[in-house]
């Protein structure tokens, strides 16, 4: 199966603590790399855990709040200092585009690479990126700041052709692009082989959904809709619910009610508050609501299945 | 003897390792604490070594390279959102100011206690802060941007006067001013106590000096004169005096060089470049200059006697 994996570099909240550390995240499909948010630190969590980010073309910061992007100038830095050359593609807040020059210019940088920023402007639905084999689509989160949440799926591939079908009878690359095409198959015995019997449904596409920072806000099940994986900020327990309203975030039962609403097949929550540090209280909670629920560990691995 | 120390949060230089982190070091003295230069991470080593700051109140920062001051936002951002009400008295370069101005308005942060920001402008040495016990001033170092060190020292204090004398003679409040002015005392029975015999020498003066990031520049040492413990950036090994002349940079030949000119008790090297691996190498190069030196250690607090 194509590699399709997200690895957590930090799942803490505003304030650090020992065990969190701000948002990040790099999500790795084939030989492309996301990095989605850039808390402080997050080039040192990647060397801690040993995450190789030599595919690293994208950055994706889904809103201007300290913990989920004041590392990125340190990363920019370091791709700099080591002599990097090839294009960064960076798809945040508009604002942030200003800071960074600002930054750059303080520190009298002329990056040895080409920068490219994307502003997340417009609040609808929006590809970012796509290429032959997935895109990346924001959409609208609902905190206290504008925020966006980013879908990153496979896109649908035609059906494949049986194998022992290409054995017996040698089709030519007119016939097979005429089967992939969803054509039957008119042998030279004249034999009809309809395409359903010489070809196979294709691999379902997988998604990864990432919803931080958000309240409960049950339209964004709608657009993740059937995700493989769901990220999901979890900031308060239910005792913290009122807090957890007040400030435009999610408890973990919302956010395992978002994932049940979706369809997803699994829920990662994070961005945990420094006031909790009992995971497991969170975990318990989430999974009343969604029982295939995982508790966000930094510098593991998952895959999007 | 009054606390006086230096925790070191991190000595790596420009681009982060494993085992070197940005510059930060926490300078406390009696109850008072001095953040020197503050890299990204530099909240995230306090957590990890357990440091307390409570009663950090002065940051300085040495100069506009990027891992000497990418974490102080978020500090700030920390100090903050943890509710934080006392002044913060920041000492940099000028041009710090609209920066960090426009990342609180970027992420839209009206701060909870008042930022008081003093541009290190004045290219002389200059007392940036004093007390009664201790001033902290600023001096040039060479560097490729400007770039200043710091030298945290005790005042002189007046001469104490022997407890038996005390005892014996029970003198008014005026008399013990007066011996304290150099005055000597004649006793009730007419015998005159020369002052030298009453009184006994004050605790010699202690001091700190900060050195990086600076080329070889032999007039530091006149300004950190008989300084107690001496920290001087070692970026390279001999090998690399070429890159350490070009980029002004000292070897750490030179930073020894340096502690032995100035007459420092100790030297404490560090900001090693993330080519170097083996810090016994430096270590090796420095003390056949100057014997008395030390490996910076990430977490470890040095005392300065």
């Amino acid at each position: 199966m194509i590699d399709f994996n997200v690895t957590v570099l930090g799942c803490g909240s505003a304030v650090p603590t020992r065990t969190a550390k701000p948002s990040s995240q790099l999500l790795s499909y084939r030989n492309k790399q996301f990095l989605i948010d850039c808390g402080e630190g997050t080039q040192m969590q990647m060397l801690k855990y040993s995450v190789r980010h030599r595919k690293l073309d994208h950055v994706l910061i889904s809103h201007l709040h300290g913990d989920h992007f004041f590392g990125l100038i340190g990363l920019i830095s370091t791709f700099h200092l080591t002599g990097r050359q090839s294009t960064l593609h960076i798809y945040a807040p508009g604002k942030l585009q200003a800071l960074l020059e600002h930054q750059l210019q303080t520190t009298a940088t002329k990056l040895s690479f080409p920068l490219i920023f994307n502003a997340l402007e417009d609040f609808e639905e929006h590809n970012l990126y796509e290429d032959d084999y997935l895109f990346v689509r924001s959409f609208p989160l609902k905190h206290s700041t504008p925020t966006w949440g980013f879908l990153i799926k496979e896109k649908e591939t035609k059906r494949r052709i049986d194998k022992s079908f290409i054995k017996q009878y040698r089709p030519t690359v007119n016939e097979i692009s005429s089967i992939l095409d969803g054509n039957s198959f008119l042998t030279k015995d004249g034999i009809f082989l309809q395409n359903s019997t010489i070809t196979h449904d294709p691999p379902e596409v997988r998604s990864y959904a990432y919803c931080s920072d958000t309240a409960y806000e049950p339209s964004i099940s709608k657009v993740i809709s059937g995700v493989n994986l769901l990220y999901h900020e979890a900031t308060f327990d239910n005792s913290l619910q009122s807090k957890a309203h007040e400030w435009l975030h999610s408890t973990a039962a919302e956010a395992a009610m978002i994932a049940r609403r979706s369809g997803a097949k699994k829920l990662l929550i994070g961005h945990f508050s420094s006031r909790h540090n009992n995971y497991q209280l969170l975990l318990n909670e989430a999974k009343t609501v969604f029982e295939n629920t995982t508790i966000c560990k930094e510098g593991e691995t998952y895959q999007v299945v």
